[in-house]
């Protein structure tokens, strides 16, 4: 099967919980969020500053570390998250059970290749990975630092080997998303080629007018970027100065026409927006 | 602003909370098909019987009680729902706030004709009408029960007077759903002249290759009805016998194409169907 063309990135505010209460309210929201990600294979979750409000730092380390933990496979999550007071109530969220988050399994059921998510870490002088097997892995190739990667493991010479993959693993299967954080939308451009940066927005054009444009538009882009405002707010009133020209140039498009209630939750948006520009570009 | 065409309805199964737990995550799960109905403005919500299930009574009452209770506006909570155990947490689901969702007005504030729902009782002999103002409002009419209804008021000589509404409120407004309990999907059409059934799978026609025909039928249809299945199985493995070739000769349509986890939970390809369905009829 062909990886369906372009890719989808979202750009989310780091104010996105600024409406929910609890701890509890705030991480069900992200796990939503994670939950429409992962169906929509979006590769990319950009975190960018609301430059209108007071953003409590704990929210915008809840989204980011939340977000990376729900991605992360259950036999990494406690090697790479210690206990913290943030993570209370990852336990019970939804998984998501992406083709990434692979079983325990042992390492003598590894046959031919195999890509799995891993950790580096140093064990007797040597690097070896825990990719979730009952035993870690030599590691063929250099790193001065533990940290979490994406190995392809294969049997050399009898031993069961890991290789680091570098950028994308494979293309068929959906493989998580990276999360970002940006203090603005035009570091997104500055790194990208032929992106197209699509503003989700009550007062843009009804979707049903520009799904033919749209689509055929999709073909000369890469990337498209869907960018949400915040709880509260529109994206053009919360983006930081600089933005300005990029939001004012870019394609406002109103997902929900005719919306029969007064307000469409951030989560809502979300998980329809990426529905709908799913269901176009497969 | 000239209504859509076709109206939009739902069929869920009564066993779709079978994989929910307690009575929190049920009644939030319900507070979310509210939500999703709602913005996308579906006026019927048939509930069918799951035929290859143990339903418990109490799950499948709480669907139909609680939607209605959500839909039902803040005024006539009270009134309407006394203290039931199946409702504990209905209070603090997020509100859906359409427009028959009005506030509490004296009813000196009323002036010229305004549709409200409420509710007829009977007052020292007479029917009058509760919709949420400082004071009950004489009914124009007969009635032999007191039900919850949708009334015109209107200044007459003087008085503020209410007058039944039978059938739409208005052409532009969207004005709630109705929760109807069905055994088999076959008592949907024979109510209905030209409805297209559209059944959500995985295992149907992928949505962006069907996206042209699909809207070129909506010319010819009064309503849409899309069918759910339940968390655990499809439309087909559910149905009653009776159904069997309603299922077999209706489109099925995977909405959710190279989706990217493993499942797709019930309230999420309902929101997720309906803004797709949406974005190409509005």
């Amino acid at each position: 099967m062909e990886t369906p063309f372009p890719t989808l990135s979202v750009a989310l505010p780091d104010s996105s919980l600024i409406d929910s209460k609890s701890l509890l309210e705030k991480s069900l929201r992200v796990a939503q969020f994670a939950r429409a990600l992962s169906i929509f294979r979006v590769e990319k979750v950009y975190v960018y500053h609301d430059a209108s409000s007071a953003v409590r730092p704990d929210d915008s380390k809840l989204i980011t570390l939340l977000l990376e933990y729900l991605d992360t496979p259950q036999y990494l999550r406690k090697l790479l998250y210690p206990k913290m007071k943030l993570l209370q109530f990852a336990g019970m969220l939804p998984p998501i059970q992406s083709p990434h988050h692979k079983k325990f399994l042992r390492a003598s059921e590894i046959r031919g290749e195999e890509a799995r998510a891993g950790v580096l870490v140093r064990d007797r002088g040597k690097w070896v990975v825990d990719v979730g097997l009952d035993r870690t892995v030599p590691f063929v190739g250099n790193t001065e630092t533990t940290r979490k990667a994406n190995f392809k493991l294969s049997v050399k010479e009898g031993q069961l080997v890991a290789n680091e993959i570098i950028g994308k693993v494979g293309d068929s299967e959906y493989w998580g998303y990276h999360v970002l954080i940006v203090r603005t939308l035009s570091e997104i451009t500055s790194r990208l080629s032929s992106v197209k940066f699509l503003i989700t927005t009550r007062r843009g054009k009804p979707i049903p007018l520009i799904i033919p444009s749209l689509t055929k538009s999709f073909n000369h882009t890469s990337e498209v970027v869907l960018i949400f405002g915040s709880p509260r707010n529109d994206v053009w009133e919360i983006v930081n100065e600089i933005d300005r020209d990029l939001v004012s140039s870019s394609l406002a498009i109103n997902m929900f026409p005719l919306q029969g209630t007064n307000t469409v939750r951030l989560e809502e948006a979300l998980l329809g927006s990426l529905a709908i520009i799913n269901s176009i570009r497969a």
